[in-house]
Parts: structure tokens; sequence; C-alpha cells
């Protein structure tokens, strides 16, 4: 049973490491966003490859669930002493990747490369591949400061600021990176991790091929909601949802997705929207999809792949 | 009594150190080589300006003499981890230094600019200027490598490998950093730091407009050799100039300098190498020279000073 997910970071992260200990490595695919990616001093920095990575190795942070354990912030403190920017807080562990990372990609290396080291030094099986491996980066207008770079409304602007807009600046230009059309053409079924859609998936949805892929195989597409009661699990996805002019809801998530998801799995706690879910022609699947430790999201994994099998 | 100096690195640093508190900062320029930068995992790093500013500010390791007190090193083990390139050891807290430069630099601040930025955080008060702000790149021919950048000589192969030339890339078309010529125009005296002549002086000294600048005042420049007793205090200057054809010693190093300085500090040890380096022309004090410990920098300082006034 071979698989491809579309995948943002900590919610992504989460259901794969759910998915891991079920679906042979050969036959997982994780399709993950850049959008977030930024450069910041001079290295290329990419959060939700990394948050996949650190997850899936058992080397995240449980307390802030990015970046490492263990995790030590000599160098922040050293660009603080200098009064530079360090609103972007980088881990000196965590530095060592961008640092490889930044390094190989000087050297002609394409992001889909490096990444495929950086996950085979941590001992990870599954493929991991960056929708592309051309520059595409999510730009959020905001309304007291227009369009800012993702991670500047995201991490310094704590996503606490109204937005008008999100765009994919070099989306048109990308293409796929090798092998993210063959996964979507050949597995079996394909997941679309409960990330944030508006700016997680989307971007995703945005590289020319993927959404004409998922339209092709719509009936194989199966969603996990990311809102539940309303609510975010964490993140912006219920307050970018509604300054766009939709409601925070899961019935708004299958209508997001409604072009490209056949399916979607919503929580226990919303089981009275299944009905106008399924009045946006998307199929839906009740269960428990809070992650919020390991024994629930290998129920959950076990329910994806039930409603898959 | 304004004093130029123009510097390397670890030898210049402690000279400098001894200055400081006899010259005030505004009297005091130090003229510092960029041909040991380099650019590694899309940071630019300035050893030389590094160095000079943690010893003054206090903060250089004192068992290595270069790099941070208290420095942690995680970000280099997890570049190990991948692989990746981590024979260039780059603390976690002077990690923070090159991200900051390397932002600014991103910004299109001069090296100048930040070099200054980043001393002043220091609590430093002299004036500290890179003697360009252009690419100038020391590279190394080696017997085994053929021409190879000056770190992968220095630190790879830790200068262990026959030498038979030296070139500075860029050194042409390099304009002196903004204040270079009026600091060497107007100091009442110029020191030469006892840095390596072959690697660490002459790329300065190569930058056009440099060398003629100090042959109009060869009378006001004065060297301490960094050969005593027929070897290097510190680094491969000895080997070097026995490799390119000259022989390690203080005479040597006043034939190399005979052209732009009128004096050289030898050591005690030395004395007897007085009537040699005069007959280069070259005028000579002799005087304990080794900085082994603050009073004894202090002492040389003294002598420097003394000689000038």
């Amino acid at each position: 049973m071979s698989i491809a997910v579309l995948c943002g970071g900590v919610g992504a992260a989460r259901l794969l490491r759910g998915l891991v200990p079920l679906v042979p490595g050969p036959e997982l695919t994780a399709i993950v966003n850049v959008g977030d990616d930024t450069e910041l001093h001079g290295l290329h920095i990419s959060p939700d490859l990394d948050t996949i990575v650190y997850t899936l190795a058992g080397a995240v942070s449980v307390e802030r669930g990015w970046g490492l354990e263990g995790e030590t912030w000599q160098a922040m403190a050293m660009v603080g002493h200098y009064g530079g920017v360090d609103w972007f807080s980088l881990g000196d562990r965590d530095l060592g990747t961008h640092l490889f990372r930044t390094h190989r990609l000087g050297q002609g290396a394409s992001l889909q490369e490096v990444s495929a080291e950086i996950a085979r030094a941590w001992g990870l099986t599954l493929t991991m591949l960056p929708v592309t491996n051309d520059r595409l980066r999510t730009l959020v207008t905001t309304v007291d400061e227009g369009e800012i770079p993702f991670q500047e409304y995201f991490v310094r602007r704590h996503h606490d600021v109204a937005v008008t807009a999100v765009r994919f600046e070099g989306a048109d230009a990308a293409r796929p990176a090798p092998g993210v059309l063959d996964a979507l053409d050949q597995a079996e079924r394909i997941l679309v991790a409960p990330s944030n859609p508006v700016v997680s998936i989307d971007p995703v949805l945005a590289v020319p091929g993927i959404t004409d892929r998922l339209r092709a195989r719509r009936d194989d597409v199966i969603a996990v909601s990311p809102i539940v009661g309303g609510r975010a699990l964490k993140g912006p996805a219920d307050r970018l949802l509604v300054e766009l002019g939709r409601e925070a809801s899961a019935v708004a998530v299958a209508e997001w997705y409604r072009d490209v998801v056949g399916t979607l799995v919503i929580d226990d706690v919303d089981a009275d929207l299944a009905p106008a879910i399924e009045h946006h022609g998307v199929r839906c699947i009740v269960a428990p999809t809070i992650m919020s430790d390991p024994a629930r999201t290998a129920a959950l994994a076990q329910v994806l792949l039930s409603a898959i099998r």
C-alpha cells in the first residue's frame, strides 16, 4: 500500500510519525511545503522539512514542537549582542542543519538531494520530497505592513495581525521536484495532512501540475481537517480562514479542498458537521483526530489506513 | 601620538592589546588583513578581524588563542552528523558573529561598517579597518594539491604541507577601505605587527596604494619580527620563508620588508643579528618581543612607543 502525503510542518510531522510504523519506508512519500523557507543570515532555512525530520527522528523538542531537543542558543545570544535580527530563533544544533544545507546548495546540490541526505543521516527511510527545488515563497498581505514574507508574519508578528491576502511567489515558474508527480500518480492513496490549508497546503497545490494530478485522483485523496471544534489545533488556520471570508470550521476546510479532496476526516467533536461536508460533495469520516500522544497518533493513522483499505 | 598598525591575527591582536591602554582609542587605527577571509556554509568569516576584536574585548579563548571563551560546538557536531565540512571549527558563540556579519553584508553594509558595529558592541574604541572592503583572498600553491584557498592550507592541512607560491586573488582590483590611506598618511608612526609577513602582512601590502604610502613614510614604519631565534612564535612563517627561498630568521624578515620598513624590532635572543639587519638598511631595535603574558605585552608596547618618541 503506497501512500503520498501532502505536508506542512508540525501537524504533518505528527501524522507521519503515526504512519511510519505502519507503512514500509519505500511505500511512504512526504511531499513537503517550501513556502515557509527563508534565507536568513545567509542561511537557507526549511522549517517544514526540518520539523518533519526532527519529529520522525524522535529528536524534536517535545516542549516546543519544533526545533531540537537539548538545544542551546549561544549563537542567537551573540546575534542579539550585536543588535542583529534575533526574532527568528535558531538553536545551535539546528544551525548545524542550516549550515550543512546551505553549504550543499552552494555546491549545486538540489534542495531535494540535501533533504534526502539530512533524512538519511537521521536514519529515516521514507522518501521526503520538497514539493519543488525551485524558489517558492509564501507572502502574506497584512493590514498594517502590507505584503511581508511568511516568517515575518508567522514568527516576528506571532501571526497576530489581520491578513487580507496570501500569495505564493515563484509558484507559476516552479517545477515539481523530480519524483513528486510520479508519487502522486503511483501512490494508491494520497493524504493531505492536518496542516494549514491556506499557508501550508495551498503552496504545495500552487506548484503547476500538482492540483491537476490531485483532481484526476480526487476519489483517492483523503484529508484530515486541521480545524477541530471551530479552532485550529495550532497556528492561525482558523483566523486566516475567517479573514479570507470563510468560516473557521471543518466545513470550510471541505469547501476549501473540495476540488482535490474526495474524503475529509473530521474530529468526533465535529460529527454534526458531517452532513454539511457531504453536501459539498466530500465524503466524511468521523474519528478522533487530535494527535496529542503516540497512542492517539497511531489510532488516527490506523483510521486512515482502514479508510484506504 | 597617532598610530596605525598593519595587522594579521593573533600576533597583531596581542600587540594591540598592549597598545590599547597606552594610546587613546581615537589615535589608534588597526588596518587588518582580509586575505584569510572565507565563505563557508554561506557565511562570511573574517578570522583576523574577529581575533582582534575578541582579544581586545578580553573574550578570546586563552587556551586556543582564537575564538571565544566559554564556547560550545553544537552546530559543528551537527554538521559532522551530516557528514558535512567540519574541518573549519566554528563555535556556537562565534557563529553569532558570522551570522550578524553575513546578514549585514547581505543588507549592503560594507565589511568596514560591519566590523565597526561588531567592535562597538564589544566596547572597543580603536578604529578597526579591514584593509579593503573588496574581495581579496590569499591562495597558496601546495606541492601536492596545487593552488588552494588559504584556510584549506592553514586549517584543513594544518599548514603542514610544502608551499611553492602565494597569491592574493583580487588584490589588483581591491581599493583600500575608506580611511585606510588617510590613516597611513596622518599617523605619526606606522607599526607592522609581528604577524606572518608572507600570508598576513603581504596581502595588506598588496592592496594598491598601501605599499606606496609606506615607502613614502619608510622612516616612520616600525615592524616587530615574528621570527624569534629562527622560529615563528606561531604558525608557518618560518617554514614559508624557507620554502619561498629565504631563511627563517629576523634577517630574512628585515630583507622581506626593507622597502617599506625603516626599523625592525627583534628579540633579545637575536641580538647578534642586528648588524646583518642594519646591513640591509633597516634600523634595528633589540628588546624582549615575546608577548607571553600581559606584563611582557605591555613592556613591548612601551618599547615601541619609546622608539617612536
